[in-house]
């Protein structure tokens, strides 16, 4: 049974790519791990707030530079986390995994840099998660954001149960 | 061992903000339940198609207006439903939770009330499953969407096995 | 119990559409399978890199044509499949389902057959993985992409074991 797949690619006249490497603090996939506490999370978009006002608004390409491009992609990155120790009933020690971002990024036709706007969210979760930080990624481009802010970041994490807790 | 991450925060200079307090049928956070039964459903990305025929067709801030635009998302919200109907075998008493809504808005470049329009799926969610029916969510503005319609929605949700049916 | 959301449904006043029939190689829902072993695995968002050098930029609607934008969508799923490979420890035959494909096409303010583009990612997942590769999708317009790129495609799979091996 093993290499049926492998099998029908061939037929297929496909032959695979070679994953490319990550060259930054995102990875080319994730997986739920599979111990019996892991525990899904869906964290909502979030926007560049700072005490309830929206900073870096304007269109990257047009009025907003690459550096603070990634400062309000960081930023958003700090609202998720807030959401995220909510969700961990404030214990972010139970996160064992950051499992994907999702990267919009409000620009122009032209820009093309999206990558380099969302690593000022990837690069805070390694800063604080470590490994368990590496996520997988979409980052794209849009034509405009939610109070024409600059950069909108969703997640998905995985949650463990307190260390030292039983499994329930 | 406790207090790991939050030591890690103080050490980068990094004190997070107050997770913001969601002022519509939208939450911060959701989470898989831990029960056995909980089976992730992923539904396609619905349009607003009634009877198979696109309606709201254009862009807001141009020639859609927001109660439009809202009553757009609605219908594409209806036909979540109809599929997730589909995915629970016919009973909608199966659906423990809506776990996250994609909303894109085809809208101008200065468009910005993608929250506002999107909110016609949310509360639909809402009316309909009650505090199982709020989710996480991201609503992003795009340049153009298929068939040319006004907006369109995707969802993740939490199926549990029917009341009485034993756990498997 | 029973009948509970349909009786509220019924009180208001809503009549649920007719869940549309799938007319390509994706599907109204999917759901994650309820084996023990089933573990979800995300796969970052591909661009149509061949050899790393970035193939098909420009914008459908543009400079990108039809076929030219379905090629870009096969390419960004034939990079999937590479992570995903390397996500199953080489082992393809452990793919128990394609749950989900994000599409993000690149293209004019009047572009509206992102479904037809798309395709080209959905088509090769039926080819290679027969019916456990028609999955769950969103397609939609953006007015920029990483590196100019005509596509971005993103996914989530759902892995196995490996045939014969014990269950963990």
């Amino acid at each position: 049974m093993s290499g049926t797949i492998e099998a029908r690619l061939k037929q297929l006249g496909i032959e695979l790519p070679q994953a490319s490497r990550s060259v930054a603090n995102y990875v080319g996939f994730t997986a739920l791990p599979s111990a019996p506490d892991a525990r899904l999370v869906v964290i909502s978009g979030q926007i560049p707030l700072r005490d309830g006002r929206p900073q870096h608004v304007g269109k990257l390409g047009r009025d907003i530079s690459l550096a603070d491009g990634q400062s309000a992609a960081r930023l958003c990155a700090l609202n998720i986390l807030a959401h995220l120790r909510a969700a961990a009933d404030g214990d972010l020690d139970r996160v064992r995994q950051c499992l994907r971002l999702g990267g919009f990024v409000n620009c122009t036709a032209d820009f093309t840099d999206m990558p380099q706007v969302v690593n000022g969210a990837s690069d805070l979760m390694v800063e604080v998660f470590g490994d368990a930080g590496r996520h997988a990624r979409a980052a794209v481009g849009v034509n405009s954001l939610p109070l024409g802010v600059a950069v909108e970041v969703e997640a998905m994490f995985v949650l463990g149960n307190a260390i030292g807790e039983p499994r329930r």
